[in-house]
């Protein structure tokens, strides 16, 4: 299997899904691998794909990467049919099992139900509790799971009635897209926390996905976001779309920009490119410093970096080599070998940094783990400084709305002041953006602090959604509407 | 089993190995594992370690990444002892068998004898002819082979002299590792074509390899490139650097520079990576062209794109996005879809790109399938205009010396103008250095024309060993000096 | 994976599970993978186990024999706890998967609930359709999830009165393990069709198993059947042994004591060794033939065939030599060759059979056509009379009761008279044993016609428990009391 | 991988090897395979084929049973051809490693050159020593190399002259099969100690095997013995049998008749099964006993113990049951449970033995250490009294002709006296056949002890062929003739 050759991921904050969907496409099942593979960055523990054929479903799951186990010929021969929703996972816990892999599938009253899910639901064990005392009889640990048993208890007829009879009871951050042997549904929260975009091929024919980079590989057409609160349904005789909540301000998680989307997807907001790229200039402006080079830390530091030294004029230099040969399971051996300090994903090249003034750019800081062999490593190469400038502001809460996070008390900037980060870091100096920077480099004009524009929870920790199994029923905004 | 995810290494010349030794300390496999993983990008087909622990020789080989195969603790723990050498492997054809992987091992009468061989014998097949018509047996294909069986019918008393022996009677370019009871070797052949250097870690426990990475892994000092025709001796008493060969002008391979080695490496002509900088001003200097943004070929285009874009001033864009995450066996499904054009290992920046006059700039160019589609990608991503510049000069002559090369018909250089190739690739303008341009950039002030200081046999034909094998005997300069 | 070497083991009837179950004792799961590798001549497909650590479940369940998946210990480690429960699985389709392999576990509201199940539901797809239409969600195709969700969805508050309820509700034929956090219960249906056994180690720790086998082989001491009808329950106060049916005369299933069961196996009606031997003196009795020798078909019909020479005082030989090293793919490789009859499993002992009167001696004939290579085979090498006796009745109807059986016109006893059969296999004389015979051999006088004391459908066609699934509910003596 | 299903199999002597082959056959490889598995019985570690189709060699090797690795329709195609020879391996030391597994093949200056061998040489390890002074490298420790390496080095102009000046160095027990580009050559040692047996097939190809249940399995006639001292050349233009040595009296392995072989096996003196039955009948006139019944130790005791039941009248009877259902890697679990003296392969049918006095019947003793364990069983079952009859004379010395014996100190009737063993073993009585007795089963008068008429060093210490490696250069009679 394979793994990410991203230096430094072990220390980042992770989207936990993808997901992807076409209806009525003869290579329904291929073109659903092609766009999990685009969003492989997503999840990359598991993935799965079912399809339909018109009489029955189709399933194959697995772990590991979608180029190693759901590529092959034989794979998407097992696939047949002209609809397909796929699925790719990040697991947020030790323990990724088979029976967690999405799409979950169950055979209902009204047939059969593929579900694909990318967010979080914040009240999911408060149902799960309810349903289990009920009889129901749960498989797998997914919130997902606690969304099919919903439809399968709902008395409506109709099966979109069922859907939204689920919907209704549900609370958190859910980007879903739904297969049945006669639709294809796609569905973004109210507040639309996690992307869901909708593209179109040759032909019309529609796809969704988490990213527009999932319709580039495909050769289809972006065409807009699914709306937060929109359900939009797929049938023989066209789309339509549905809005079975309450309308309210959207609030899009404003990390997808600093993060988790691909620097080449396309957002309403534009190129994420481009706003990382001025994100980096906004840093420049806030937190300029007088030096010889800017180094981006690789990789996703770099377009903020290429953003910092255009606008500074500071050149911009490959400062640490990735090793692109990272296998599974490198153990450094022995105790007498550890104290080395061994490097296996990256290395300094000394001949640019020795003696030079740095300016370090960075995404963001989480543990703080891999800043700290970061800034040792660039240290030993003979940096004579080193200043760090962060693309994004503090990172102080955690994220209950599906993306990985440590605990708050892991969280560097929830424990420290900056200049005390600064010194356990060991950097001449450390800063980072603005919260208003931040959203001015989005296209704003500012944070709008009565209704921000984004979920920026683990920035401010004003969190949009309550927390339900979390705290016990603090009410928020949404759910008092849901409730209604 | 992990695979590179440089997205267009499919259509590049690739050296076929990379070798390292450690004599003297309690971690040598460990620390042996951990060099070749340094050296990964010098073969990725197989890998393998010998280690000698005073009374034994033990082995270990293994097809796939040194990450995926070597790297446990329980491999490590079946390499005991304080010496080893190891080598990593890159298939030149199809059928890369256990049997193949080296270090090759033998018994001979005076002990156990392992080595490990970065290079190419030119008159292998010559030699194994005659080593079988005298009952010689061989098990593999590897003209490494060839050099036991040499040593092993010596007459010489000592070892050391038998090696000698040997290294008289072939010809080719060659970098040795060799580990013995008593002794660990290092030999460069007398042109120094492929690279061999010295380290040294605490405690003076020398190490060997074929690039300075290598050292920087395990914290070990730099000390100085092996010379060529050196032969270096450690044991217990101490280093000696023996000169079995008559003294000749070296001609290291010019294409490391380009390509082969990391760009972090160091080199007696300084960093790869300043060398790939002024390869781009120079070209910059040599190939103008006014435009909007310079984009690299990732990921081995971008250091001369950077010095392309400091020199011109024009803005360096990442205009194309790898996808991190590209697994072993990505086969495209179906006729219906492969029109699709699907781009796995990558995707145009389109946000950048569009309506934008466009440098792109590569190392080299082989066959020139992939920079087609490249070309292809860029175009369809909406640029004006798109100007080709290559970071070396046309490759015209295949490799006899360790590097893999398509035959020469099939280098794209070799069969058309410069003219045709813009045309055939679909740029508005293409354009290689100078071989001035790029001796200039290796700090030489041009090619001295009698005596050229590289060997650069891929652009000029100008082939410095003669190719005994394979034109059946045709003499040159250093052939009469082995045979004198 | 290991197979069967039983040479004809492919034209049986099989058994299609094994159940074993212990409680209070420190090595619960090591002496449970014991039992089952004893049991697994019940089903060789599949095998699992769950334990209770007094804190929570753990579960481990794989494809293939006990020995290759189950019996290492790292799984033994990763199943601690001192009560557990296992199943062996003979998969009655050819998609046996993961998730149907048994013992299946939920965590139900009163909490975690595992079950193992010898036997088939008669009314499973009637109930299933019931409890999909009321929202319960299936995950595998087992009959033995239809129980689960019956307790799941029952109202009683004690967890001992939901299994009744449950059972309450299904027919057919099963014997039951179940383990929940404070009990073992073990369930054998009111006919006893399938078996159960109950044993004690030292200290008296109770044991359940299919057959007294498992006991041997951890040093456990017989007790006695589980009566049909029984449930008994195990806690930490002691053993309690209820009656939830209506009383109801035994109707066991006879063909345990001809094939299914073990030869060591002790039963309430003795020694199956005994009883085989004792059949194969009724069937020479009966069936009486002038010959040189009596050869068993290894290895099933081997005590009826030393029975039948040492009451007719023809000598016993070993006319068929088993390979015992068969694999898992054999596949005869051309069209060529395929002519030549090759025989992997076995080949006659040509010096014994050449020019002699045999007797044939095997327990069944299912679809005849292992009976016709056989014949063929003991022809080949120079037999001058083949007979073929038979240690059962004709096999003439479908089992739906547990055990795999071909369609009854597969049967080639439902398709043909015995002398057609006779004329079919190639042999001079065919002969089965009669019914009356066949419960002599059991310990009976005779078969009692109006309510025979055992079940043997598969010979009469008299089902004792009504088909509902199959015949959409014709009724049957059980039901009518079921339903009272 | 599957394993033997025999219970008692680990305290037995093992031949180390089986060969075959066949010559002009379009099926040359899958009649190979076909006959490797009816071999297996002589070598369950691993298994080759070479092919020859006329062009070049093809070669498939594997480490384990011949059904499990080589039987698939994709090695028999990767093994075109009309000639094969074929090897089964059993390792002698733990170690076996793919690249020790035959056939072995090298590339001679002739052509290529594949060999199979079962035995083992006595002066290998000093051939060794010499070739490799002379330069030759080994790869693996096979004494079979050292044949390859001396054809290799042999100065004769014709393959067949090479060969032979090859057989005239070594010493020891060897059956050969040989392909090279021209001929199949089948070879036995002087005085014919390990088997070698020719057939045919319609149409006048000839097979070669080491029993004759080769070539039932594929429908081949028994033709004759190679004889001992023959060397026999197949080609184009027929069959040639060259007598390359001088004269000597034949000694086969007299322990081929009582356990290596098949009982279905034919030799010149008869069938195995007969000769069997015979030493059972003869141990029951020299060594009788009153008693209930006859037990075998399965499945190697069975023929004898018919024989000894027939002559004694005592009934016969399966006083022990076989798990025909072993896996591969059954790990007893816990300390605490190793006391329970778990039997995972085997279990007593106590209801026959309890009360009675057994004979039980094996076929020889080794270590002993399975006779305790099989005694402790019978008796703890309720047996009277156990008496044990051994199917050979006390096993006292080693075997170093080819067959897996333990150092002589292990034997324990090289140990201590007949009524120690019978004390130590647990039984009531025990008696061995006497050799005498053995030499009338087999069909001789008795033995002859000027000149024994078979090789029986493991009963009688006097070995044939001198033993060089072993005791550094004792002369026998075979090595002076050899020298001659």
């Amino acid at each position: 299997m394979t793994v990410s050759t991203n230096p430094f991921d072990d220390d980042k904050l992770h989207e936990e899904c993808g997901v992807f969907g076409i209806y009525g496409h003869p290579d329904a099942a291929a073109l659903t691998v092609l766009g999990l593979h685009a969003l492989q960055h997503r999840g990359q523990e598991a993935a799965g794909v079912v399809s339909y054929d018109g009489k029955q479903f189709h399933s194959e799951r697995a772990l590991g990467l979608v180029g190693d186990t759901l590529s092959s010929e034989s794979v998407i021969a097992s696939l047949p049919g002209d609809s397909a929703i796929g699925h790719n996972r990040y697991s947020t816990s030790g323990g990724t099992v088979l029976r967690n892999v999405q799409p979950l599938f169950a055979e209902l009253s009204g047939g059969g139900f593929a579900i694909g899910h990318n967010g979080n639901l914040t009240n999911a064990m408060t149902l799960r509790r309810m349903l289990v005392s009920k009889g129901a009889i749960f498989q797998a640990s997914s919130d997902t799971e606690v969304i099919i048993h919903l439809v399968a208890l709902s008395q409506q007829p109709r099966l979109v009635d069922r859907v939204v009879d689920a919907l209704r009871q549900i609370e958190g951050a859910y980007s879903l897209v739904i297969l049945t042997q006669k639709k294809m549904i796609g569905i973004r929260d109210p507040l639309g926390i996690r992307p869901l975009v909708l593209g179109e091929m040759e032909g019309g024919v529609p796809v969704l996905a988490s990213e527009s980079v999932a319709f580039d590989i495909i050769g289809a057409k972006y065409v807009r976001e699914i709306e937060p609160g929109e359900m939009i349904v797929f049938t023989e005789n066209g789309i339509q779309s549905l809005r079975p909540f309450p309308q309210l301000k959207a609030r899009p998680c404003i990390f997808e920009n600093i993060y988790f989307s691909r620097p080449d997807t396309l957002t309403s907001s534009g190129s994420v490119y481009e706003i990382r790229k001025r994100i980096g200039a906004e840093l420049s402006r806030e937190m300029p410093v007088d030096a010889d080079l800017v180094i981006p830390v690789p990789d996703s530091g770099t377009p903020a970096a290429i953003g910092y030294s255009q606008e500074s004029g500071i050149p911009f230099e490959l400062g640490i080599i990735r090793n692109h040969y990272v296998g599974r399971t490198f153990i450094e051996p022995t105790d007498s070998i550890r104290h080395l300090g061994v490097r296996l994903k990256h290395n300094a090249n000394k001949a640019q940094i020795a003696g030079k003034r740095v300016i370090l750019v960075d995404d963001s800081i989480v543990r703080g783990t891999t800043s700290i062999k970061i800034v040792e490593m660039i240290r030993s190469a003979g940096a004579k400084e080193v200043h760090m400038r962060i693309a994004s502001p503090p990172t102080t809460h955690s994220c209950f709305y599906g993306v990985d996070t440590p605990e708050r008390h892991k969280l560097l900037a929830a424990r420290m002041s900056i200049d005390d980060m600064a010194r356990l870091i060991g950097v001449d100096s450390l800063a980072f953006l603005s919260m208003d920077g931040l959203y001015r480099a989005v296209g704003e004009t500012g944070r709008d602090a009565r209704q921000p524009q984004y979920c920026d929870a683990c920035f401010s920790g004003e969190y949009p959604i309550r927390l339900v199994d979390h705290d016990g029923g603090q009410q928020s905004q949404l759910s008092l509407l849901a409730e209604a």
